[in-house]
């Protein structure tokens, strides 16, 4: 783990994942675009290019993460201590964007890996959640963890075992978290693990 | 029904939409853009503005659409048959990109609303489809439709019921669609419907 991520810089890359900057230019020519329908019959308003014609369209994102437990029986889930912003020091499951070319089980794994340092085994899809106000959908997998080491990178301030009486739920980073733990250990008592689909206000 | 978007708008839009246009530029301020590794920590190389300092990323899309089915016992599928590049003239389930501001499953009833103008019931999410190559993931409901009589936008030249065997094989537009009606079938004949989640090639 470390701190060496100052303040500026987790805020300034919180401000383009959490709310992508203004679109006022061409991506392709750099022309100041303008808002209106485009002229193929589509309903609503885009930013284009004046110059280039270009289109550009705004869609929601991904986010990828892991429920990563531990034990026979699942009885603990690994935490991460957020080192970034939003939600500097609360807790939440390794999770972020899903990147270009992966999957959305490979983008969790790769997410668990930078944010956890942990060995363990991809399982099943588990929740699927509609964030519609900020335009993202996240997606989180069950893991089973192989080992109880982590070896969390800089986005981590620490990476520990919960039992579900030890989280601290007033501490969780987000929503979406909140639900997916909640939805597991319900689970978990029921001894069957459904995938779950909601959306979160 | 109308064919009147011509090959030259189909084809701009479709290029858009499957191979986004190079960032070349600053959406903020325009400047050309340099691919570096930022300087918050991150592993990949970006697109970086040397003006403002604005750090673009690029990140997979959702498409979402339903499997709109007639009949006491859904027997029967409605298929579209594409006006639009790519795969004009082949047959698709109602389907596009997911817009800001929506839920999946909002969506997939716009989508549908869009392509076939048809009645239905929206039912429970039913298969997912990673297609990692072109950076999209793909996620269909089922619906149940009220009606047989349907009303498709410009994007669609015909809009009609297929049974099982009906169904033209060889001329359904995309892999995620045919594995999606695959699926559907199957589920149907044992009685009970799941959620599919599989990786395409």
């Amino acid at each position: 783990m470390n701190l060496l991520l100052d303040k500026y810089k987790r805020q300034s890359r919180y401000t383009y994942l959490m709310h992508r900057p203004p679109l006022k230019h061409c991506r392709v020519c750099g022309t100041a675009v303008v808002y209106r329908l485009p002229d193929d019959g589509d309903t609503k308003e885009r930013a284009v290019c004046p110059a280039c014609a270009t289109v550009h369209y705004e869609n929601p994102l991904n986010v990828v993460g892991t429920v990563p437990v531990w034990g026979e029986d699942g009885g603990q889930v690994l935490l991460c201590k957020r080192n970034i912003e939003p939600r500097w020091g609360k807790w939440t499951l390794p999770a972020g964007f899903m990147e270009m070319g992966e999957t959305t089980a490979e983008g969790a794994a790769r997410e668990t890996d930078e944010e956890a340092g942990a060995q363990y085994e991809m399982q099943a899809l588990f929740s699927i959640m509609n964030v519609a106000r900020v335009g993202q959908v996240h997606l989180y997998y069950r893991a089973r963890l192989l080992s109880t080491e982590f070896n969390p990178g800089h986005e981590t301030i620490e990476a520990r075992l919960f039992t579900e009486s030890e989280i601290p739920w007033d501490e969780i980073a987000f929503k979406t978290v909140k639900e997916t733990l909640e939805r597991y250990f319900d689970d978990r008592r029921k001894g069957r693990f459904g995938i779950h689909v909601l959306d979160i206000a």
